[in-house]
């Protein structure tokens, strides 16, 4: 394949990455090392005529983006349609199954049916590369699955939705509310119109299933992971976090035992310090542990035209490399699916916010739950905050199995002095 | 190539890394996703007998590197024996000629030759691959190389010597001269006999030298480097740079302008909450700039048998899957050296640490020596010091042309009351 002097794109999606990428192409069709050109020779999207920041006139249209898959004017097929199932899918199936390379920036696509997808990959003998489905322009997946394979991967962790920090990073800054930081997110384009995926956490949920699958040599099982949103953050948590010299962010993480995978999206204080706390506004950012290299650090823009753009053309020009390797980390017909590990098993340090009647004896009830419980208090805050309807105590507890704080939380609720059910909160 | 089923692999070079990598081997020899095998058919290095963490007993030997890199009984070149020229470069050279490809840690032997050894590479139509040559297990290379290639890299900055990163933070933490923490770090093994590669700022030139040719597409030209060590870093300049809310670093920077390149090393104050100031111990960093990407950042690991070796492993894993692109971004016969770009055309901010005299008017004739010379002050810090022989005047200056800079700290030397030289040090 290395020896094609140009190849001849097709592109279904023209949305901001698609436009972005045609823009690019255009003005960089010999942007690949090799020396090969790259032509866009086919075009498909929902509405031919649709104002776009790019002149498509001159480009042959297909209105069935399966039809392009399938066409015999193209070399390689860029998937950035969207949505896990439908034509995205059958496109890209139809591609592979032509024998025709596939670059997608399809993160649902991937977390939900990309072993079967690395399947008709590898029997074609043809990439599936998808660098832009997780952290734009952030070469995420491109050091998991080819700079760590001397390495064992134990463990990754980030931030990988941009609007839910975004929000989070807004919220801290500007003292305003959720709901009044989403509505101005959504009227910047920041946020969609559904907001549903990003703050409901199921995004980065997609993308660390991507991640997890790549680190670990699994099948991507978006069905094993736990996920909860931010939806439910208040801007007193991410006060009296910062007093405690924490800041709220929406973490993904993955992990490896010997008991399976543990794959999570859950709000987590990071400390002041830490550089995922450090991560503001639309960065990504993510941590590789590997067991001989060590920790490695990476951050940079997780979405954008530019940046996906971007990654979408480095992988057009992996495929013009020859490179042959497997999707993820094993050949498609050896991974197995995530043997998720008991969420109950798991340890970590909380945060636990009670709403609590101002009356003598709480802090001692409160306390003594959580001994009878088994937890063990780090720190603790007691702080009057203006219209909060009550007294708000914080704290914060040492390591403890999650069953045992769901538990000592259990209790908690059912104390008289309590306004509002206890809010607990993982410490990264 | 992709098709074979294993891999014969002669390595060169038997100190930590190639022990590392040879016991990784032992481990793991179906560590390549590809499914591929390797297996180590030949070893060389200065003496067979020295005791090492790896029993080589069972392993074919050469006495002579090039005469494995010409073997017939391996498939690719492993080369950790270091140094630019001699045996190294004779065995790489030999090897590519040979059509193997070479896969190697020796920054020195890229930095000065790899232009030469890209079009040897390229003609023979074998990788040559370098990973382990910068920022041992963190993956800048690969990063510049495959995944920016659908950006425009207009400058890199980074942390790239762990030896001075060490030795910085160190004297920092534990307010200890520079000569004391050297030989400390000697003694524990972090630092070398004859440590001036490191602490000259050289082993850093040659990284910064390599990341700019991967990042511009252009020759590695590392006589274009300019270079400063950290060897004249005193405690009292790392005390008032804290005082002002900096930490000394030295930094390796690379950016492109209209009017060519410029590759420099040397030390430079970062403020405390910016990434690199951050990178403590024997952490590297690095920050690339990309045009449509816009800026990424990635730390880890520098150095350190473990990540290396697993540098070098995932080289080998690339070997195998048959990819084929140029050593640097544009094939070999393309590659033009960096045009510098006079220094004295740069802007930048700068330390100016004086020791004068305690007299009066000795302010005055600094800050009108300084306005007379064009510079203007951002901070001016006198602050007496213990033991300091004088008092203390440090400032830090906006930014300005840095032959205005140069003049006006020439100026100053000239003032009576100066009981030293003044000291200048870039702010990143």
């Amino acid at each position: 394949m290395s020896a094609k002097s140009e190849w001849r794109v097709g592109v279904a999606g023209l949305g901001t990455v698609g436009a972005g990428l045609l823009n690019f192409l255009s003005e960089r069709s010999d942007f690949a090392p090799a020396g090969a050109g790259a032509r866009v020779t086919g075009v498909s999207a929902r509405s031919r005529s649709r104002p776009r920041p790019v002149d498509i006139s001159n480009l042959p249209w297909f209105d069935d983006p399966v039809a392009l898959a399938a066409s015999d004017e193209i070399d390689v097929f860029v998937e950035l349609i969207g949505g896990s199932d439908g034509p995205a899918k059958i496109a890209v199936e139809t591609a592979l199954k032509a024998g025709k390379p596939v670059v997608t920036a399809n993160k649902a696509l991937i977390a939900e049916h990309g072993a079967e997808l690395a399947a008709i990959a590898e029997a074609a003998g043809v990439p599936l590369l998808f660098e832009a489905a997780v952290m734009g322009g952030t070469p995420a997946v491109k050091m998991l699955r080819e700079a760590m394979v001397g390495d064992e991967v134990t463990a990754v962790a980030g931030i990988l939705n941009g609007t839910c920090n975004y929000i989070l990073t807004e919220m801290e800054a500007s003292g305003r509310s959720f709901a009044e930081v989403l509505a101005e997110a959504q009227r910047l384009g920041y946020a969609e119109a559904d907001p549903t995926m990003d703050i409901g956490g199921f995004d980065a949920a997609h993308k660390i299933t991507i991640l997890a699958a790549l680190a670990f040599g699994c099948a991507p099982t978006y069905g094993a992971a736990e996920i909860e949103g931010v939806e439910a953050i208040e801007l007193l948590d991410i006060r009296l976090a910062k007093d405690l010299g924490y800041r709220i962010k929406l973490v993904a993480s993955a992990a490896r035992s010997d008991g399976g995978v543990s794959v999570r999206v859950h709000p987590a204080l990071a400390p002041h310090e830490h550089p995922l706390a450090r991560a503001g506004g639309a960065l990504n950012a993510l941590f590789i542990e590997g067991a001989r290299i060590g920790r490695i650090f990476i951050q940079g823009p997780g979405a954008g035209a530019g940046p996906t753009a971007a990654a979408v053309a480095a992988d057009i020009a992996d495929v013009m490399t020859g490179a042959v390797r497997p999707v993820f980390q094993k050949p498609a017909g050896e991974l197995k699916a995530f043997t998720p590990v008991d969420a109950a098993h798991t340890h970590g340090r909380a945060y636990i916010r009670l709403l609590v009647r101002d009356e003598p004896g709480v802090i001692a009830a409160v306390s003594e739950t959580l001994a009878e419980a088994g937890v063990s208090i780090d720190s603790f805050l007691q702080k009057p905050v203006e219209g909060a309807g009550g007294v708000p105590i914080v704290l914060t507890t040492h390591a403890v199995a999650e069953k045992v704080l769901t538990e000592a939380v259990r209790r908690m609720a059912a104390l008289p002095a309590l306004l509002e059910p206890p809010r607990m909160i993982r410490i990264a």
